[in-house]
């Protein structure tokens, strides 16, 4: 039996090693990770509590924590002693992140780029009226007199009510002489009438936005009358512990009762993150009165608790593309029990409605003339070609290495992660932390500067490989082989060096390679090539700033005009808040979901080939990328 | 104290004299009333289970009754003792309720009258399909496929799917390789997929159309795929031990939790009668799929929970008319859970949903040179005069005496209730009981008949008292009065005389007054006279037959020729059939409801006159009824 223990810390995915016998909450401290405890460790304040999700643990009961929770893995820290390899859950993670990972900034930041489609105009309406009383000479009922005057003041024809707002209809029109607020929902081609308060009802009137990605889940709560963000929350998908990506879960989905335990993970996750939403919204639950989603097919499915199985099996097919609106209530989503759930609309297994809401968020649909590119480099990377007229699209496998997935030093963009890279020409390192503290590791766009560095700057090789006499000073070498150090454990958050390995690197490439091999591919497929494009939209969860010079450097992004690519964040969130706030944006993703003309790339024939051709920096044909290899020089081109 | 207890036997509302200290099993079996014991009184069996409703009665505990139904006021008959008054309500009366009353006879007997309203095209559709298995050039979800199926094979639109069909979808089609069959509902322009089952599915696929009346509640089961009825069930409105008519219903209502009370019941009446008729018809509960009811509007709030108090107050306003449709879970109906209830549009307060189901029954809306005159005399009575191109409506307080409540010697169409009646010049009875056993009273159509032949016999005058020399050998007198004697308690039912007191009658003449009154107000208000009337169609709960002559002679229909009259019986129920089978119904009963012209009979200055001079036998005014005038001869008709 080993001395130490190994205990990882969720779902900030760092390992530790400590004594046995190491009280937990001092095992936490000493991480230098999170946690707080009001009572100083008696388990009386319930604070320090943590999930063991891997591994037993010894605990002393306590009076704090009920049987229940006790049973599903809970643990107060302060009470709980380390005897064994663990996994254990940190609480309250995604308060951490940071406001920018939000789509919300393109709304606020570039409303340029939002010319026409941003508008409020939801498919929910707060309207406040004056319903006549009834007389002798029209005592028609209570409902037909709201109709008529919804119509001659708002246009609006309701065609149905839910049963809880009539059953207090007669009392609420009565209770100021007919000066009411109503709440309507379009359905269909007429309007469901929601809710009803007497007067003015200085009640919010909200909706929230969610981009339910693979690894990150982000919220917005919107105010639905005038577009405003009111608040933003990011956090980890909670089923990352059932699999870090999509297939992963599916697989984890087909043993019995694990569809329902992913659908409830799915639930937590937004529930938990309303939860925080809505207290820096200043609103409450019930003032969220309509939902717009956008996630990937497999995350919609498992939200919605839809059997994902057919998506990975040939020929790929999901239940649904686009779904039926959904009562939030029937799902256990905790806001308004009369709110409805709207996902985004999917074109196929792989390409889902993150991609259609993003693909809003972007010029594209409203441009007629130009020929656009846009790329969403998640967990899987999709890509969308086209212009008003036509489009298509393919998605790739490319894994979640720039969303902080599948290296060791890779965080999402939160507090203490390194978010841009310089190295020198003498080989001094330079690196920007986001929230300014010490570095815990790097995010999507500190890997791409790490790596373009690396390669520009002659410390790797075009295969990836560390150059030995180059890299001399920095090289490091441990179980997982060889690395380079881009900070030692005594300047880094967590005590521990911070190192890209040869692995890492390896991983990085293939996620780049998989990504640029898919947008070759897809323009073969449609007869264009790289230079007939004339824009470049980038989304995905780099970080707050992509240096695109870098992105082209490694291969990632096609070597055209600097001035074609624009990085816009978060394009699903924002895409999701945008359908939120407008009808029109609704109608219009759904008709673009259903003309978009899907490519599968594994029936494609030359597929293998592109791939192993991008499995180098740039590019095997580095032809493609002529800034890189002017940069190179002509030796350096040469090297490998 | 008196020696002697009175009990109440609900719903019969016949009251026996029974020793203090007797058990209350040998009490029903002594008056006569059915009750079932298989264990013998050992308070074992639990069939003998009754509730007290009034009063206070000793039990002794037993295993076979859980402690929250005794709280109930629940207790086995064998184990409880009569100590005092009480008021107890037997089980399964509803099973004694003759078929003939179900408005189905409607379309079993007079398909004539219903040709070109009769179709099968329910809002609710069972279709088998083969779903086509996705491929690899076309792998569009599984609800894609489904719906491009259902448009091609069908010609139906889905645009909506529930939640819970979305989950087993893609198990479902890909059980029997495509082979499924879908259930469908019309949602606004489209349909909503509500169910799917895999193969040719060997469930029955029914509706439930249900006449919701203040005294009786009547429903059948029909198979949407042929529109045949499976089974027929009637029982007394379980709100009648909260007031008899709508208006002490209403009143009853306004105590807090009273309006949940009286929903409740509703509910309980509607279930029970759904688990006879589901076991007659041999189908489960889940199979039904859709309800239409028809009910008042006042019935129709009460079942849905909607506070109706401002129906009784001026200006009479119910919260809606035109109900949107309710699924049936949200009101606790035992049917398939994703059923909904379609309530038939009421006109105003009163004039609900019973009368333009009832409308759609008879020729009126189809008719469009010749003029009509609809009569439902129910509890309400409610008119409506016109044809195809408009209509006016109104009602009136008519009372429940023709329904069997309001006189002692009244009851429902069921076994043991006179239905006709005939005296003989000698004085002589007959009578013809329904189910042939000893009479227990009489219903409306008997009422009827006795009411005539004691008039034009001499027996009672045009005032409606009895002749003393004349009615002599039947002349009985007791504490409500004096009387006429229909049959001696020996040969009763129950033991007691049947007597049709002066009371009674009087009842009897004031609830066919308002009726006469309010049909010759509503046709003086449009400016029509009876004699332009081509057609008059009475609906109501008489019982099987209903002898116009007697009608015209008492003064309840006015003096036409009588091959213009039709009587329909259950109109009510048979609309609601209609219009669960038709969609085209559905719409033409909307339409019509909602241009239809109301009369408010209060507010006209004549109506106090017409009621008074309608409280005669026929009329004040003979000349209104000269067939009347010729019978009685120029003696008798100026008797009075």
């Amino acid at each position: 039996m080993k001395k130490n223990a190994q205990v990882e810390f969720l779902p900030f995915r760092s390992i530790h090693s400590f004594a046995r016998g190491t009280n937990l909450l001092d095992a936490v401290r000493k991480a230098g990770l999170p946690i707080k405890s009001a009572c100083g460790g008696k388990g009386t304040c319930g604070e320090c509590l943590v999930r063991v999700v891997r591994g037993r643990i010894e605990s002393r009961s306590s009076a704090a924590l009920p049987g229940d929770i006790r049973d599903s893995g809970y643990v107060l820290a302060c009470q709980a002693v380390i005897e064994d390899d663990l996994a254990v859950e940190l609480p309250r993670f995604e308060e951490q992140f940071i406001r920018a990972e939000a789509g919300s900034r393109l709304i606020r930041e570039r409303p340029d780029m939002l010319s026409g489609v941003f508008e409020v105009r939801p498919l929910i309406r707060k309207i406040r009226l004056s319903v006549p009383a009834a007389t002798l000479s029209d005592n028609s009922g209570d409902l037909l007199r709201l109709q008529r005057k919804i119509h001659k003041q708002a246009g609006l024809r309701v065609s149905r009510a839910e049963l809880g707002v009539l059953k207090k209809m007669a009392a609420v029109i009565r209770e100021q002489d007919g000066d009411i607020t109503a709440v309507l929902a379009k359905s269909g081609s007429g309007w469901t009438l929601v809710d009803l308060q007497p007067g003015p009802s200085p009640k919010a009137f909200c909706g929230l936005a969610c981009d339910l990605g693979t690894t990150t889940v982000v919220c917005e709560i919107i105010d639905l009358q005038d577009g405003r963000v009111l608040s933003t929350t990011a956090g980890f998908n909670q089923q990352l512990r059932c699999g870090e990506d999509v297939i992963s879960r599916i697989d984890y989905a087909r043993r019995p009762g694990r569809l329902e335990e992913l659908q409830a993970l799915a639930v937590q996750t937004v529930n938990a993150l309303l939860e925080t939403s809505c207290r820096e919204a200043g609103v409450a639950n019930e003032d969220i009165y309509e939902i717009s989603l956008a996630g990937n097919t497999t995350m919609t499915h498992l939200l919605l608790g839809l059997d994902p199985r057919f998506i990975r099996e040939e020929p790929y097919t999901p239940t649904v593309n686009l779904v039926p609106d959904i009562k939030a209530a029937d799902l256990g989503l905790r806001v308004n029990a009369e709110a409805r759930v709207h996902c985004a609309p999917a074109v196929g297994s792989y390409v889902g409605g993150d991609i259609t809401a993003g693909l809003l968020s972007t010029p594209i649909l409203r441009d007629a003339g130009i020929t656009s590119l846009f790329i969403d480099a998640g967990t899987n990377g999709e890509l969308v070609v086209g212009n008003k007229d036509w489009l298509a699209t393919c998605a790739c496998s490319a894994g979640p290495a720039f969303e902080g997935g599948g290296t060791r030093c890779g965080l999402p963009a939160v507090e203490g992660a390194i978010e841009a890279v310089r190295i020198a020409g003498s080989g001094s390192l330079e690196y920007r932390v986001i929230g300014g503290g010490k570095p815990k590791g790097l995010c999507g766009s500190g890997l791409v500067d790490l790596l373009a560095e690396l390669f520009t700057q002659g410390f790797i090789d075009r295969g990836g490989r560390l150059v030995q006499e180059r890299a001399r000073k920095r090289l490091v070498q441990n179980g997982e082989g060889a690395g380079f150090l881009v900070e030692e454990g005594s300047r880094s958050f967590w005590g521990r060096d911070i190192v890209l390995t040869e692995k890492d690197i390896a991983n990085l490439i293939r996620t780049k390679g998989a990504v640029f091999s898919a947008c070759a591919l897809l323009l073969k497929n449609i007869g264009l090539t790289f230079d007939r494009l004339d824009a470049v939209y980038i989304g995905g969860g780099f970080g707050q700033r992509l240096d695109v010079e870098n992105a082209v450097r490694i291969g990632l992004l096609p070597d055209l005009d600097r001035g074609k690519f624009h990085y816009l964040g978060n394009t699903s969130l924002a895409g999701a808040s945008l359908i939120l706030l407008s009808e029109r944006n609704r109608d219009l993703v759904q008709a673009v979901a259903g003309k978009m003309t899907y490519v599968e790339l594994n029936a494609e024939p030359g597929y293998m080939n592109e791939y192993t051709g991008s499995l180098f920096l740039p590019h095997t044909d580095i032809g493609l990328f002529p800034s890189v290899e002017k940069l190179l020089g002509p030796k350096k081109s040469l090297r490998d």
